[in-house]
């Protein structure tokens, strides 16, 4: 069934979802039980495995990395902060060209620390992307901004809506597209607009999946199983592939709950809820 | 020191900052102890105390209302759903309208249960606003949608940005506004272009306070006492009364650690603030 669309090949595993497997070697034999060769490490795994040992255990397998997590966090009250982090991007890039990754998640950062300022710190991440982004060309890495839910405006990402992380693009240029988690763009208003927008410029670089429950109960780790949550994932989807983009829904799920769970008993579920709920066709059963 | 800006004549307690505070009256009595007479009730409040019984407090102590709270959850899953909240809205406009308030505050409701359907929502608010809008405007009661964080967006508002909000006023015409918190808006990367358009229009009806803590540790129940968060208020209200609304700040807190404190102590606390950091003029002291 290689490439096709619905197929398991279009399903890829973020490893935050189970960071309760172990090790990136122990993900990546759990994702293969389950028939699913995608996947998104973090660059923790990534660095307990050492980068030639991960980029070896991708290659032999075969695997399609959707996405290195992550780059990013720019803002800082100093000089000597900010650039450590141009720094440490740098690393995160060749990383992720070791890897061969679909593209390199930029989580942005927030306020620095003691600044009310959103406004410089949104200047922060311009400046900090311009500068890496030419090394990013040079490594042949994707830089996909994503942006966050504007419930991490402060303290994760400032770029909290897809029209703003794509106006950014635009005066990026060659290079810089978006990961489009539904997680935190499902309530804007002008989605539809700016996921065309992204499409027709061919700036869209991922797409995450996982689901919004209500009540959501921690702010940061309690996100849904797809279908246990009030998202349209068929709609988002039917989105998403009109603008052009087909690759693989990457599943990325912070939760208490989920990460209680056996990572194989959480990877039947996502491949079950996959099939049956995420495809463009399937039908928006009532939440 | 009557009408000047930054004196108490421009600081309004929501009561829900307040709720500990016992009945309508008392809550009054507490606010007038500190040299507030200003003030946002809640439907509760108002109906536990009658009224009649409401409006003559308000009367008798000339006390300005700077709005009704609240009016909206206009979507639910069938149509006799629907038709109750217009009725119960309806209700809610002739107390406003009994208590004078500048406006009758709007939490147009989230996804009705069962729904993934957002934008259907949504036109169920735009078709309950104009439903009950002749009513509002016969009664002289202007009605303030209220955008709230997209955090909200599936179970309390689906207006969850200021544009979006305001695009329905322009749609609704004559007697609709908004009323701006700062606690659901500060990170919109859109807000000041959008703040100055509402003040064109003349449809800025409120201005809420609090602040936004980090790390916010309840989605619900944890908002900041001014001061204490991250929100730049000097700024925001510079950029309000820019816009040209010099009404009231509202102080609206909904916190399981201020509502645990005395409310005489509660409002001592927004008193000094709102002279040292709530002031257009105040320095954007560190966070």
């Amino acid at each position: 069934m290689t490439g096709q669309k619905g197929s398991l090949d279009n399903l890829s595993i973020n490893f935050a979802t189970v960071r309760q497997g172990g090790t990136f070697g122990e993900i990546v034999d759990a994702c293969l039980r389950h028939g699913i060769s995608a996947i998104s490490p973090w660059r923790e795994h990534v660095a307990a495995a050492g980068l030639e040992e991960a980029a070896r255990i991708v290659a032999s397998n075969g695997l399609k990395v959707t996405g290195h997590c992550r780059g990013g966090f720019f803002p800082a009250p100093d000089v000597a902060g900010r650039r450590a982090a141009i720094e440490d991007n740098r690393r995160a890039i060749d990383e992720a060209a070791a890897l061969k990754a679909d593209c390199l998640v930029m989580v942005v950062g927030g306020l620095p620390k003691g600044s009310r300022d959103i406004a410089g710190a949104r200047a922060m991440v311009a400046d900090g992307m311009a500068e890496i982004l030419p090394y990013a060309r040079q490594a042949g890495v994707k830089l996909a901004l994503e942006p966050l839910h504007p419930f991490y405006a402060a303290d994760r990402a400032c770029l909290n809506t897809l029209k703003q992380s794509l106006d950014l693009c635009d005066t990026l240029g060659e290079g810089v597209g978006v990961a489009i988690d539904v997680y935190h763009v499902w309530w804007d208003p002008d989605l539809e607009a700016q996921v065309a927008r992204a499409g027709r410029n061919g700036q869209i670089f991922a797409h995450h999946i996982c689901d919004w429950l209500v009540p959501t109960t921690d702010p940061l780790n309690d996100r849904g199983m797809m279908g246990d949550g009030v998202i349209d994932l068929p709609r988002f989807r039917r989105m998403i592939e009109a603008a052009g983009f087909f690759g693989p829904q990457e599943v990325e799920i912070f939760s208490h709950r989920w990460q209680a769970r056996p990572v194989d008993e959480v990877l039947s579920v996502i491949v079950e809820r996959f099939a049956n709920v995420c495809q463009p066709g399937a039908s928006p059963a009532a939440a």
